[in-house]
C-alpha cells in the first residue's frame, strides 16, 4: 500500500525520544517508506541527537523531551525500560490529547502498566525484534528491522485507532507485526533473549576472572565468538532489561540451571548415551527455529 | 618457504584416517600449498571417502585403515577421540616404523597417552582450532584453517623429527602453530570451546522441553541465532569429547554454575549495580578477546 494512502499519512510529526540504535533506525526506515511528515528527536546526551541531526536520521533536534513532543501526531519512547516511567511523566502535560505513544523496549509489562497509567488506551507498546551489539545513533540503518518481527502488545485499554496507526508504523519500517499480551511477550523474550544474554555475560564474566584469561583469548576460535557475541551488548541497558523482567527471567534462569546439571550430572555418570540424546534433541531444536525462520522469509543477522 | 624445501618435501604419501570436515579441508589446504605426494583417504562409512575421491580431497579412497596407512609417511587421524584408541590399535601393525602418526582432535590428554602408548614420540598430538557447524567431507574447505591457530601437543617423549613434520603440516595450511602440554590444552578448550557448546546445547534442550517453542520459536533474533548456532554441531562428536575431556569440563561447569547464580542472587535483590557491573566485565572481556584476534590478523568465522 502506497504510504501516501496509509494510515502513516495523518501523521504530520514524529516525536524520537532516545535517538539510538532503535529509535534511529525506525526514523531512517520510515523516510525511506515514503513518510513525508516531521521527524524530531530527542537525547538525554545532547551530543547524541545533535550527531542525528548531521546524519540526517532527524529534522530537528530538540533540547527537551517537552519541545519534541509539542504538537507531535506520535511519540516513540527508546530510552531503557527503566527510564520510562519518568520521561512518561515528563511528557504527559505537553503531550497533545489525540498523540498516539509508542516504545520499542524489550520487556512489555511494567512499561505497558507505565504507558496506560500515563495515556490511558492511546499508548501501544511495541518491540521490533532486531538489533545489534552496537549501539548508539551512528549505529542505526534504514535496513534494520527488514525481515524481523515487531511486538505488539494491546490490551483491553487500548484504543483501537491508536493500535492501528502502531500497526502501520512498523508495517512500514518492514517488519511482520505479531501481536499478544505483554506477559506472553516478556515470559517469551525471557527464554529466547533475556536468558541467552545473561548466559553470554556469565560465560565471559568467568572467562575475564580466569587466572589465564589472556592465554585463554588465543585458544578461541569462531564458535566461541558467536556464542559470546550478545556479551559485547549495552551492560547498562541490560541490566535494566533483566530487572524489568525479573520474574519471568529468574523462571527462564532456574530451568535452565537445571537443565545444565542434568547435563553435568550425565557427564559425571560417563552417559554418553543420554549426553547424546540431549544433544540431538538441543540440534534438533535449533534447526526447527532456523525452518520457521527460512519459511517465513526472515534471516536478520542481527539480535534481539 | 616454498614447500619443495620445506620439511613436509620428504613426505611421499599421506593417509587420512576420517575424511571428514577436518581431514578433508586438511588434505585441499596441502594441495592448494603445494604440497604434490599421494593423499589416501579412509572413513568407516564407505560412501564419505568415495565422496572425498569423487571431489578431489584424496587421490584414493581405501578399503581399510590398513589399506591407507601401507607405506605412509605421515598418518592423520580425523576420527572423534573416543574411537581414537581402537583405531590406533588397528593400524599399529602395518604403520611403517618411520611414520608419524599425528590427530586433529578437540581432546588432547587421553588421545595423546593413547598414541604414544602405541606409537610411542612419533604420536604428536594437534589440534587446528577451526571447524562450522556442519560436518562431513562435502563441507571441506581447502580455506578452513587460514587465519587460524593449530594447537600442538609435544610430551618429553616426543620426537624431534615428528614434532618438527606436524608443525609443518599445520604451518602449511595456514594456521598459527602453538605449543602447550596436552593438560594445558585441555583445561583452557574446556572454557573456550567445550563449555560453549554445553552452554548452547542446554538452551535449546530447554527450548524444546518448551510447551510453547513453536510460538518462541518465532520470537528469536539474530542474537539467538548466533548464540545458539553451535548446538547444531554433530550431537555424538560432542558427547564424546565432553566425557574425553570429562574433568576439565566439570570443572569448567561448576565456575560457571557458581557465576550464574551469583547473577540470579543479584536479579534476585534487584541489585542493579552489581548486574551491571558484572555485565560490564564481561564484555570488556569480550572486546579483548576480539582484539587479540585483530591484533594477530586472524579473524575465522568458524568455530573450534
Amino acid at each position: 500500500m502506497p504510504l501516501e494512502e496509509h494510515v502513516l499519512a495523518g501523521v504530520e510529526r514524529i516525536a524520537v525520544l532516545g535517538v539510538g540504535l532503535i529509535g534511529g533506525s525506525l526514523a531512517l526506515a520510515l523516510r525511506r517508506a515514503g513518510y513525508s511528515g516531521r521527524i524530531a528527536g530527542y537525547s538525554r546526551r545532547t551530543a547524541e541527537s545533535e550527531r542525528a541531526l548531521a546524519l540526517g536520521v532527524v529534522d530537528e533536534a530538540a533540547a527537551t523531551p517537552a519541545e519534541a513532543v509539542a504538537g507531535a501526531d506520535l511519540v516513540v519512547l527508546g530510552v531503557p525500560p527503566g527510564a520510562m516511567p519518568a520521561l512518561m511523566a515528563q511528557i504527559a502535560p505537553t503531550c497533545a490529547g489525540q498523540a498516539v505513544v509508542t516504545d520499542v523496549g524489550s520487556v512489555k509489562a511494567a512499561v505497558v502498566a507505565a504507558g496506560e497509567a500515563q495515556f490511558g488506551g492511546r499508548f501501544i507498546g511495541a518491540h521490533p525484534i532486531a538489533g545489534k551489539e552496537r549501539h548508539g545513533v551512528a549505529a542505526a540503518e534504514a535496513g534494520l528491522f527488514r525481515h524481523s518481527r515487531c511486538v505488539i502488545t494491546p490490551t483491553a485499554t487500548s484504543d483501537p485507532r491508536a493500535l492501528d496507526l502502531v500497526r502501520a508504523l512498523w508495517a512500514a519500517a518492514g517488519c511482520e507485526v505479531l501481536e499478544m499480551p505483554p506477559a506472553v511477550h516478556d515470559e517469551a523474550l525471557a527464554v529466547t533473549s533475556h536468558l541467552p544474554h545473561l548466559l553470554a555475560f556469565a560465560l565471559m564474566e568467568q572467562f575475564a576472572a580466569h587466572p589465564r584469561s589472556k592465554e585463554l583469548s588465543r585458544l578461541t576460535g569462531g564458535g566461541f565468538r558467536d556464542f559470546s557475541r550478545i556479551a559485547s551488548s549495552d551492560p547498562a541497558l541490560w541490566a535494566d532489561i533483566a530487572l524489568q523482567n525479573r520474574e519471568a527471567l529468574l523462571q527462564a534462569v532456574q530451568i535452565y540451571q537445571q537443565t545444565l546439571e542434568r547435563f553435568a550430572e550425565q557427564l559425571r555418570q560417563g552417559d554418553q548415551a543420554a549426553l547424546a540424546a540431549g544433544f540431538a534433541r538441543a540440534k534438533r531444536a535449533r534447526d526447527a527455529v532456523l525452518a520457521t525462520h527460512s519459511c517465513s522469509k526472515t534471516g536478520s543477522k542481527h539480535d534481539g
